[in-house]
Protein backbone atom coordinates (compact mmCIF):
# COMPACT_ATOMS: atom_id res chain seq x y z
CA UNK A 1 0.00 0.00 0.00
CA UNK A 2 1.05 3.47 -0.74
CA UNK A 3 1.37 5.71 2.32
CA UNK A 4 1.07 9.48 1.03
CA UNK A 5 2.53 11.94 3.56
CA UNK A 6 -0.32 14.41 3.81
CA UNK A 7 -1.90 16.36 6.85
CA UNK A 8 -4.27 13.31 7.06
CA UNK A 9 -1.67 11.13 7.76
CA UNK A 10 0.37 12.81 10.33
CA UNK A 11 -3.29 13.53 12.10
CA UNK A 12 -3.41 9.89 12.46
CA UNK A 13 -0.11 9.72 14.44
CA UNK A 14 -1.28 12.52 16.58
CA UNK A 15 -4.16 10.57 17.08
CA UNK A 16 -1.80 7.25 17.97
CA UNK A 17 -0.66 9.49 20.43
CA UNK A 18 -4.45 10.32 22.23
CA UNK A 19 -5.31 6.68 21.93
CA UNK A 20 -2.04 6.26 24.41
CA UNK A 21 -3.01 8.93 26.61
CA UNK A 22 -6.58 6.86 26.97
CA UNK A 23 -5.79 4.06 27.80
CA UNK A 24 -3.06 5.67 30.30
CA UNK A 25 -6.34 7.39 31.60
CA UNK A 26 -4.95 10.78 30.45
CA UNK A 27 -7.34 13.04 28.29
CA UNK A 28 -6.71 11.85 25.17
CA UNK A 29 -4.70 14.50 23.14
CA UNK A 30 -1.80 13.78 20.91
CA UNK A 31 0.86 15.53 18.69
CA UNK A 32 3.40 14.79 16.83
CA UNK A 33 5.99 17.41 15.63
CA UNK A 34 6.83 17.04 11.84
CA UNK A 35 10.21 18.22 10.04
CA UNK A 36 10.73 17.64 6.14
CA UNK A 37 8.00 15.23 6.32
CA UNK A 38 9.94 13.40 8.97
CA UNK A 39 7.90 12.71 12.61
CA UNK A 40 10.65 14.23 14.97
CA UNK A 41 8.40 14.13 18.26
CA UNK A 42 5.66 12.50 19.58
CA UNK A 43 3.95 13.48 22.95
CA UNK A 44 0.70 13.08 24.72
CA UNK A 45 -1.13 14.23 27.50
CA UNK A 46 0.39 13.15 30.99
CA UNK A 47 -0.81 15.87 33.58
CA UNK A 48 -1.57 13.08 35.50
CA UNK A 49 0.66 10.73 35.76
CA UNK A 50 3.09 13.63 36.39
CA UNK A 51 1.17 15.50 38.68
CA UNK A 52 1.87 18.77 35.96
CA UNK A 53 -0.87 20.96 34.79
CA UNK A 54 1.73 22.10 31.99
CA UNK A 55 2.04 18.19 30.74
CA UNK A 56 0.10 18.66 27.69
CA UNK A 57 0.39 16.93 24.68
CA UNK A 58 1.56 19.81 22.61
CA UNK A 59 4.43 21.25 25.17
CA UNK A 60 5.96 17.47 25.30
CA UNK A 61 5.91 17.48 21.66
CA UNK A 62 7.79 20.85 21.26
CA UNK A 63 10.21 20.36 24.17
CA UNK A 64 10.83 16.83 22.52
CA UNK A 65 11.75 18.52 19.14
CA UNK A 66 13.77 21.50 20.35
CA UNK A 67 15.84 18.47 22.26
CA UNK A 68 15.82 16.94 18.77
CA UNK A 69 16.70 19.66 16.74
CA UNK A 70 19.52 21.61 19.62
CA UNK A 71 17.27 24.24 18.64
CA UNK A 72 14.62 25.88 20.62
CA UNK A 73 13.07 27.01 17.57
CA UNK A 74 10.65 25.26 15.65
CA UNK A 75 10.78 27.15 12.09
CA UNK A 76 10.80 24.44 9.45
CA UNK A 77 7.94 22.58 11.82
CA UNK A 78 4.37 21.68 11.80
CA UNK A 79 2.49 20.26 14.84
CA UNK A 80 -0.25 18.30 14.65
CA UNK A 81 -2.72 18.16 17.92
CA UNK A 82 -6.00 16.30 17.42
CA UNK A 83 -7.72 19.05 19.83
CA UNK A 84 -7.54 23.35 19.51
CA UNK A 85 -4.29 24.04 21.88
CA UNK A 86 -5.53 26.05 24.94
CA UNK A 87 -3.76 29.26 25.45
CA UNK A 88 -1.02 27.96 27.29
CA UNK A 89 0.18 25.79 24.69
CA UNK A 90 -0.66 28.08 21.98
CA UNK A 91 1.48 30.65 23.76
CA UNK A 92 4.55 27.88 23.88
CA UNK A 93 3.75 27.11 20.35
CA UNK A 94 4.53 31.01 19.69
CA UNK A 95 7.48 31.16 21.55
CA UNK A 96 9.00 28.40 19.58
CA UNK A 97 7.75 30.09 15.96
CA UNK A 98 6.20 27.22 15.01
CA UNK A 99 6.11 27.54 11.21
CA UNK A 100 2.97 25.64 10.91
CA UNK A 101 -0.05 24.46 13.54
CA UNK A 102 -2.50 21.75 12.32
CA UNK A 103 -5.46 20.63 14.91
CA UNK A 104 -8.27 18.31 14.73
CA UNK A 105 -11.91 18.95 16.76
CA UNK A 106 -12.25 22.41 18.32
CA UNK A 107 -12.47 23.06 21.37
CA UNK A 108 -15.08 26.20 22.26
CA UNK A 109 -14.20 26.32 26.19
CA UNK A 110 -11.20 25.92 26.39
CA UNK A 111 -9.07 26.54 23.26
CA UNK A 112 -6.86 29.72 21.99
CA UNK A 113 -9.37 30.66 19.40
CA UNK A 114 -11.11 32.21 22.12
CA UNK A 115 -8.53 34.84 22.00
CA UNK A 116 -8.01 35.07 18.64
CA UNK A 117 -5.35 34.12 16.80
CA UNK A 118 -2.94 37.02 18.01
CA UNK A 119 -2.16 34.25 20.48
CA UNK A 120 0.29 32.57 18.00
CA UNK A 121 3.23 33.94 16.50
CA UNK A 122 2.43 36.03 13.14
CA UNK A 123 4.57 33.92 11.02
CA UNK A 124 2.63 30.84 12.15
CA UNK A 125 -0.09 28.81 9.67
CA UNK A 126 -3.00 27.34 11.13
CA UNK A 127 -5.06 24.77 9.65
CA UNK A 128 -7.85 22.92 11.37
CA UNK A 129 -10.59 20.15 10.86
CA UNK A 130 -8.71 17.73 9.83
CA UNK A 131 -9.95 13.99 11.12
CA UNK A 132 -12.32 16.40 12.90
CA UNK A 133 -14.76 13.70 13.23
CA UNK A 134 -12.14 11.02 14.94
CA UNK A 135 -10.14 14.03 17.13
CA UNK A 136 -13.65 14.71 18.79
CA UNK A 137 -15.23 11.32 19.31
CA UNK A 138 -11.86 10.23 20.89
CA UNK A 139 -12.57 13.18 23.53
CA UNK A 140 -16.38 12.62 23.83
CA UNK A 141 -16.20 8.57 24.17
CA UNK A 142 -13.23 9.13 26.67
CA UNK A 143 -15.98 11.60 29.39
CA UNK A 144 -18.64 9.21 29.17
CA UNK A 145 -16.92 6.48 29.82
CA UNK A 146 -15.99 8.53 33.24
CA UNK A 147 -19.39 9.25 33.87
CA UNK B 1 15.86 43.52 62.40
CA UNK B 2 12.05 42.01 62.12
CA UNK B 3 10.86 40.80 58.82
CA UNK B 4 7.51 41.48 57.80
CA UNK B 5 6.51 38.33 55.31
CA UNK B 6 4.39 40.83 53.40
CA UNK B 7 4.51 41.05 49.33
CA UNK B 8 7.53 43.66 49.01
CA UNK B 9 9.31 40.25 51.01
CA UNK B 10 8.33 37.65 48.83
CA UNK B 11 9.14 39.93 45.50
CA UNK B 12 12.04 40.59 46.75
CA UNK B 13 12.95 37.18 47.06
CA UNK B 14 11.26 37.10 43.18
CA UNK B 15 14.07 39.55 42.80
CA UNK B 16 16.73 37.29 43.87
CA UNK B 17 15.75 34.57 41.65
CA UNK B 18 15.91 37.14 38.87
CA UNK B 19 19.27 38.26 39.56
CA UNK B 20 20.23 34.81 39.18
CA UNK B 21 18.90 34.33 35.84
CA UNK B 22 20.86 37.61 34.52
CA UNK B 23 24.06 35.96 36.40
CA UNK B 24 23.43 33.07 33.67
CA UNK B 25 23.12 35.15 30.78
CA UNK B 26 19.25 34.73 30.90
CA UNK B 27 16.44 37.18 30.57
CA UNK B 28 16.21 38.62 34.36
CA UNK B 29 12.56 36.94 35.20
CA UNK B 30 11.98 35.33 38.51
CA UNK B 31 9.46 33.59 40.45
CA UNK B 32 8.71 31.94 44.04
CA UNK B 33 5.73 30.43 45.46
CA UNK B 34 4.25 31.10 48.60
CA UNK B 35 2.24 29.01 50.91
CA UNK B 36 0.87 30.15 54.17
CA UNK B 37 3.54 32.22 54.47
CA UNK B 38 6.32 29.87 53.36
CA UNK B 39 8.56 29.82 49.99
CA UNK B 40 7.69 26.21 48.73
CA UNK B 41 9.34 26.97 45.33
CA UNK B 42 11.77 28.83 43.35
CA UNK B 43 12.51 29.65 39.56
CA UNK B 44 14.28 32.00 37.32
CA UNK B 45 14.39 31.93 33.27
CA UNK B 46 16.54 29.40 31.74
CA UNK B 47 14.95 29.02 28.43
CA UNK B 48 18.86 29.54 26.76
CA UNK B 49 20.47 27.16 29.34
CA UNK B 50 17.83 24.31 29.15
CA UNK B 51 17.30 24.88 24.95
CA UNK B 52 13.56 25.21 25.80
CA UNK B 53 11.18 28.27 25.25
CA UNK B 54 8.62 26.78 27.75
CA UNK B 55 11.37 27.12 30.94
CA UNK B 56 10.04 30.55 32.10
CA UNK B 57 10.54 31.72 35.35
CA UNK B 58 6.62 30.76 36.22
CA UNK B 59 6.52 27.64 34.57
CA UNK B 60 9.87 26.31 36.70
CA UNK B 61 8.54 27.37 40.18
CA UNK B 62 4.96 26.19 39.37
CA UNK B 63 6.08 22.78 38.38
CA UNK B 64 8.36 22.57 41.44
CA UNK B 65 5.36 23.97 43.66
CA UNK B 66 3.30 20.93 42.40
CA UNK B 67 6.23 18.46 43.24
CA UNK B 68 6.60 20.16 46.64
CA UNK B 69 2.86 19.56 47.29
CA UNK B 70 2.30 16.19 45.82
CA UNK B 71 -0.81 18.23 43.96
CA UNK B 72 -0.72 19.81 40.70
CA UNK B 73 -3.16 22.32 41.65
CA UNK B 74 -1.73 25.87 43.48
CA UNK B 75 -5.59 26.24 45.11
CA UNK B 76 -3.97 27.81 48.39
CA UNK B 77 -0.82 29.24 46.68
CA UNK B 78 0.44 32.64 45.66
CA UNK B 79 2.86 33.09 42.65
CA UNK B 80 4.95 35.84 42.75
CA UNK B 81 6.83 36.98 39.46
CA UNK B 82 9.18 40.11 38.85
CA UNK B 83 7.53 40.60 35.61
CA UNK B 84 3.67 40.39 33.80
CA UNK B 85 3.61 36.75 32.85
CA UNK B 86 3.42 35.89 29.14
CA UNK B 87 0.26 34.14 28.23
CA UNK B 88 1.90 30.50 27.87
CA UNK B 89 2.35 31.64 32.08
CA UNK B 90 -0.88 32.90 32.25
CA UNK B 91 -2.58 29.88 31.01
CA UNK B 92 -0.25 27.50 32.78
CA UNK B 93 -1.39 29.45 36.47
CA UNK B 94 -4.94 29.22 35.42
CA UNK B 95 -4.74 25.29 34.95
CA UNK B 96 -3.20 25.42 38.45
CA UNK B 97 -5.89 26.97 39.87
CA UNK B 98 -3.41 29.43 41.49
CA UNK B 99 -5.44 31.20 44.36
CA UNK B 100 -3.31 34.81 43.97
CA UNK B 101 -0.92 35.90 41.33
CA UNK B 102 1.68 39.44 42.40
CA UNK B 103 3.77 40.34 39.56
CA UNK B 104 6.19 43.10 39.42
CA UNK B 105 6.50 45.27 36.63
CA UNK B 106 4.45 45.26 32.89
CA UNK B 107 5.25 43.96 29.66
CA UNK B 108 3.16 46.06 27.27
CA UNK B 109 4.37 44.02 24.47
CA UNK B 110 4.60 40.19 25.56
CA UNK B 111 2.32 40.36 28.80
CA UNK B 112 -1.09 38.38 28.91
CA UNK B 113 -2.84 41.46 29.64
CA UNK B 114 -3.53 42.44 26.47
CA UNK B 115 -5.83 39.48 26.47
CA UNK B 116 -7.32 40.07 29.30
CA UNK B 117 -7.73 38.69 32.58
CA UNK B 118 -10.06 35.70 31.40
CA UNK B 119 -6.73 34.07 30.56
CA UNK B 120 -6.84 33.55 34.50
CA UNK B 121 -8.91 31.34 36.49
CA UNK B 122 -11.59 33.04 37.70
CA UNK B 123 -11.28 32.30 40.93
CA UNK B 124 -7.64 33.65 40.59
CA UNK B 125 -7.03 37.04 42.41
CA UNK B 126 -4.12 39.43 40.78
CA UNK B 127 -2.10 42.00 41.97
CA UNK B 128 0.67 44.32 39.91
CA UNK B 129 3.17 46.94 40.42
CA UNK B 130 4.59 45.63 43.96
CA UNK B 131 8.40 46.84 43.35
CA UNK B 132 7.59 47.92 40.27
CA UNK B 133 10.54 50.07 39.63
CA UNK B 134 13.17 47.27 40.61
CA UNK B 135 11.68 44.45 38.61
CA UNK B 136 11.54 46.86 35.64
CA UNK B 137 15.14 48.80 35.92
CA UNK B 138 16.81 44.75 35.93
CA UNK B 139 14.90 43.98 32.52
CA UNK B 140 16.25 47.27 31.12
CA UNK B 141 19.62 47.35 32.55
CA UNK B 142 19.66 43.56 30.90
CA UNK B 143 19.17 44.61 27.69
CA UNK B 144 20.99 48.09 27.62
CA UNK B 145 24.68 45.59 28.41
CA UNK B 146 23.23 43.19 25.30
CA UNK B 147 23.60 45.82 23.32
Amino acid sequence: MLEVYDDAYFMRQALAQARLAASMGEIPVGAVVVSHNRIIARGHNETERLNDVTAHAEIIALTAAANHLGDKYLLDCTLYVTLEPCPMCAGALAWAQTARIVYGASDDKRGFMRFGRELLHPKTKLEFGILHDECAELMTGFFQNRR
